[in-house]
């Protein structure tokens, strides 16, 4: 009998899942609101109601279904099943899978979202030939995950892997948590944005002007860094920063690949550049192993995919 | 019948090793000179008469001896047996494991040298009792070493765990790998002598003047905190940017220690200031499980028993 596998993306605005099989087919799909403010009774109900949907929609029979995996935004202790610190949730000491497990009465792993984004990734995205990855997201903040012979490596109690939180310029800019100069306060779409307005403030001629200070994005100096000496700086610059974060990761973990998804990882061609600073400044240059740089396959299913494979194998 | 572990340390200017019981008790000790000007095959030679050496001394039967465990400076590919780069000999390439088996007839394996002080230090030494340890060794230059479950992680072909070369600060100190900023440019044994010398140059009346500019060693900066505030700022700088390495080790590995080992670890007293620094930095704060700070035990024969540990299991 064939085996079925849940995956739950936990997000604050929307808890987003889907029923895969072993070769990566998602057989049912599916979102509901997750209700954050009505506090994690409702939200676990939530997710029990959607994981209802997601079998019913299925036509899988309950006993096939391996288990129910989740990706949550936060610190997660998979081994015990507990959301340690979750920041947008407000939630401490969280027993969550316990709570789900209770009322589906199907067994619940849990993750961090980064990890179950990289484990997807891993397992059938952009790194699937890959053993060794790391995954990293390039959103609001920057999250890390960090795939070991195929496997999540999280740290002790799933508390390391806060790539995002690696200080690349001691003293620099400030960071939400309340350290200078981490990785995620120079390459967060959050920071680019902040440099894009910097960058337009200081040269009242920028043509990024057209589009107007509050309507910035990711994407602005993008737009305008064929035409306008700004922009290209604002993304050079970002390029740069970035790249010293792809090259710590490589000096330290030294994976096969490093996949880069999340917002800014849209931007075409965005490897290209990083590619060439990581070959330039990568420890001992060409005589050791080289790290690809790739942009995550999986776009916004990575997570469900990855939380639905933590049950494989 | 017993079995008994060979660790080698092979330096660039000596070749130590020990004969080592599962319990951690070494029988028999020993040293020779590594020859390194006379090329690779004069110093495998060297290890392997070394190796004769021990046996006999140990009074082991060959057939016990499990196998030759190998720490050596450098880009080294473990699961090959090959010496990938190593700057200091001027190998590239080298098949080390194999030529030393064809002249000992026992199985070798290698790792890098920071690789199996940290395995020597986690099996018999300071991080004995935890599962995930981080070693770093504060020299001439800075080395790293990754403890996961008890076994070395080494990265994709044994070219990860170049801790000394994340980059902490953008734009910084020049560091000899070609880039700026390197966690080696700050916290180095040279790195330190760099800012003594400075902090001398900048302050004539510095009391640090006795020792003489040519004198200068990692110890002096600390000979002088409690009476001269050159010394003062110099050490407080240099544990400022130390523990920046440290937080950013316990952000993306999250062990339950780090080691520190190296000339500058053996100033009395140095983790306290730096388990303060790293406690305050660490992401999520004290929400999240604790990294303790320590220093090596096992001082110079962490690299031989590390060595030796990579036959145990």
């Amino acid at each position: 009998m064939d085996k079925y596998y849940i995956g739950i993306d936990l997000g604050g605005t929307f808890i987003k899942g889907g029923v895969i099989t072993k070769n990566g087919e998602m057989i049912s799909k599916g979102e509901v609101p997750t209700e954050t403010a009505m506090g994690a009774d409702r939200v676990v109900q939530n997710i029990a109601t959607l994981v209802e949907t997601l079998i019913k929609d299925s036509g899988a029979k309950r006993e096939q279904i391996a288990g129910i995996g989740m990706g949550v935004p936060g610190m997660i202790d998979g081994d015990a099943g507990v959301v340690v610190f979750a920041g947008n949730f407000g939630w401490e000491h969280l027993p969550i899978a316990k709570k789900l497990e209770e009322l589906t009465c199907i067994k619940v792993k849990i993750t961090n979202d980064a990890n179950a984004a990289a484990l997807g990734e891993a397992v059938f995205g952009a790194s699937k030939k890959y053993n060794d990855s790391v995954f990293i997201t390039l959103g609001t903040g920057v999250g890390g995950g960090i795939i070991i012979n195929k496997k999540i490596f999280a740290g002790f109690k799933g508390a390391g892997a806060e790539i995002g939180h690696m200080i690349i310029k001691a003293g620099g800019e400030s960071c939400t948590c309340g350290l200078n100069g981490c990785f995620e306060s120079y390459s967060s779409a959050t920071a680019l944005i902040r440099d894009t307005k910097r960058a337009m403030q200081a040269n009242q001629n920028s043509k990024m002007w057209e589009v107007g200070l509050e309507n910035v994005t990711g994407k602005t100096p993008f737009d305008y860094a064929d035409c306008d000496q700004s922009a290209k700086a604002v993304v050079e610059n970002y390029l740069d920063m970035l790249a010293i974060g792809l090259i710590n990761v490589a000096n330290i973990f030294r994976p096969q690949a490093i996949i880069l998804g999340g917002g800014v990882s849209k931007q075409a061609g965005i490897e290209k550049p990083l590619q060439e600073r990581l070959n330039k400044g990568i420890f001992a240059g060409d005589k050791g192993p080289q790290v690809a740089v790739m942009i995550a396959s999986l776009k916004n299913d990575a997570g469900t995919y990855g939380a639905a494979a933590l049950f494989m194998d």
